[in-house]
């Protein structure tokens, strides 16, 4: 189980690092700039959420994900040639890092001892963190005003993980796999069929007044 | 006392979470999308405070303030249709959260046996830090570059606050109340009649190099 | 030793918050509102270190911090007719703010009982910390966005610290002094010559697709 975790949260920091190369293509910056980016973009959400629990920030414990952060951005750098459609990429590992973020934050969360209105706000908070410093960062507009469905299908994810944990006596790891899933898949669909809320559903400048 | 501080936390929280959706209708954001900024805009500067502070986050202590955002940001989201000068009102309801938060950062601070200046810094920092992430999320220029007088009416009352604290008997509650009081009326004033420092106190581009 | 580290920070938060003010000139902002962007600035990259490192954060400690962060900001106000090239100013200042505070942050980081990687991290996150939040607060493309070498010379000089350190018996005190002047004479350098990566290491969006 902890093994587990641990490399669920390897995986989303090296995904996200390489979600920050991606983005940072948009302007002209170093290798060395790339890697701070990647780095920040890596364990910013991971950071925000242990700050915010007051238990030591994982990274600071470990520092194998900060070295496998840097290992990926150059990675990412040196093979940006092989990358021919680096949107459409950047955005599915970005769903990717915040499945694994969102789902693997609900389990530290409640392992506390916390709350379920807790645990999602930091599935929600821990998912998009990372994305939100680098979209700051390389001042892109934030991930969050996505034309596309983007924070309905973590909310719908981290829903699925808290129900089935509170209502089957499935393990922490199958739940938290199960609502990763769940937000990786529909983030996805999301993703490629441009699925969008209803009109009803949404806030558009265009209806203002009305 | 207690309770009262409460209340007027709690009140800010659903004011800030107003604003948070306010701000987000000028991109196409869906309902989900709404209810996420609504909250880290509504729980945002408080987080900073306790952060910084060293003491439990308020909304880890007791959730129902995230519940009361959520539930404020999908109002607002409902009754959209209602509001039709929403920029105004989004300029009004901000200056409400701002003197909320603020004045009763600076009882926090002081309970905490910390020094005037270190409540003045609390108080700016959590009056104003919701309203930053709320800006910086949706891609506004944040509300400290507004036109009109802003950091100053903050610092006014912060100011009144402080001293009325330490040169006469009055209650901290009745203080808060004074300080709060200040900083919204004083900004409202400056929205309402456009008030803006004389220019010999103004930093403007157009004046450089003079 | 400590009355070395206290100088060092000192001047550090000073310097960012000049650059605080520099930066705001760009839009039309009151004293008020130069003040805390000064402020902010000045102690935002320590905060974060002190937040992430779970220590107490610098400035609640010792407010003298924030005080005399307040006054650089009102006197560079004051001062700013003085002030013809601001924009160049604004580089080299930045550059000796986040070469005092990279080089002080190793240290700090070490004391803890900390490892390389961490110090080398929070040397770069508190280095440009405080420019980050000043560039997001008023609205400037970030400075590691900078077309010539900026994160660079940051991990160049805090290498060399790390390396020094490790290897020969050079004092904490003398190795921060040759970490911080590599870094600030390495940006000098590529502020003044416009020293870039050569094109092998640099990502550019005009490339995409090779």
């Amino acid at each position: 189980m902890f093994e587990f975790s641990y490399l669920v949260a390897l995986l989303a920091t090296v995904t996200f690092s390489i979600t920050g190369v991606l983005a940072a293509r948009t302007v002209r910056i170093d290798l060395f700039g790339v890697v701070v980016v990647g780095v920040v973009t890596a364990v910013g959400g991971g950071t925000l959420r242990d700050i915010i629990l007051d238990v030591p920030v994982f990274w600071i414990e470990d520092a194998s994900y900060v070295v496998a952060a840097v290992i990926a951005a150059v990675a990412t750098f040196v093979l940006k040639d092989l990358i021919s459609r680096r949107y459409q990429l950047l955005l599915y590992l970005d769903a990717l890092g915040v499945a694994l973020f969102a789902s693997s934050a609900i389990i530290k969360t409640l392992s506390l001892g916390l709350e379920n209105t807790h645990a999602a706000v930091m599935g929600v908070i821990t998912g998009i963190g990372g994305g939100l410093i680098r979209d700051l960062l390389t001042g892109r507009p934030t991930l969050i005003m996505s034309r596309d469905l983007y924070a309905s299908p973590i909310l719908l994810g981290v829903s699925v993980q808290l129900l089935v944990l509170a209502h089957t006596g499935m393990s922490a790891s199958l739940a938290m796999l199960l609502g990763g899933a769940v937000i990786f898949l529909s983030r996805c669909a999301a993703i490629h069929w441009h699925l969008q809320m209803p009109d009803q559903l949404t806030l558009d400048s265009r209806d203002s007044g009305h």
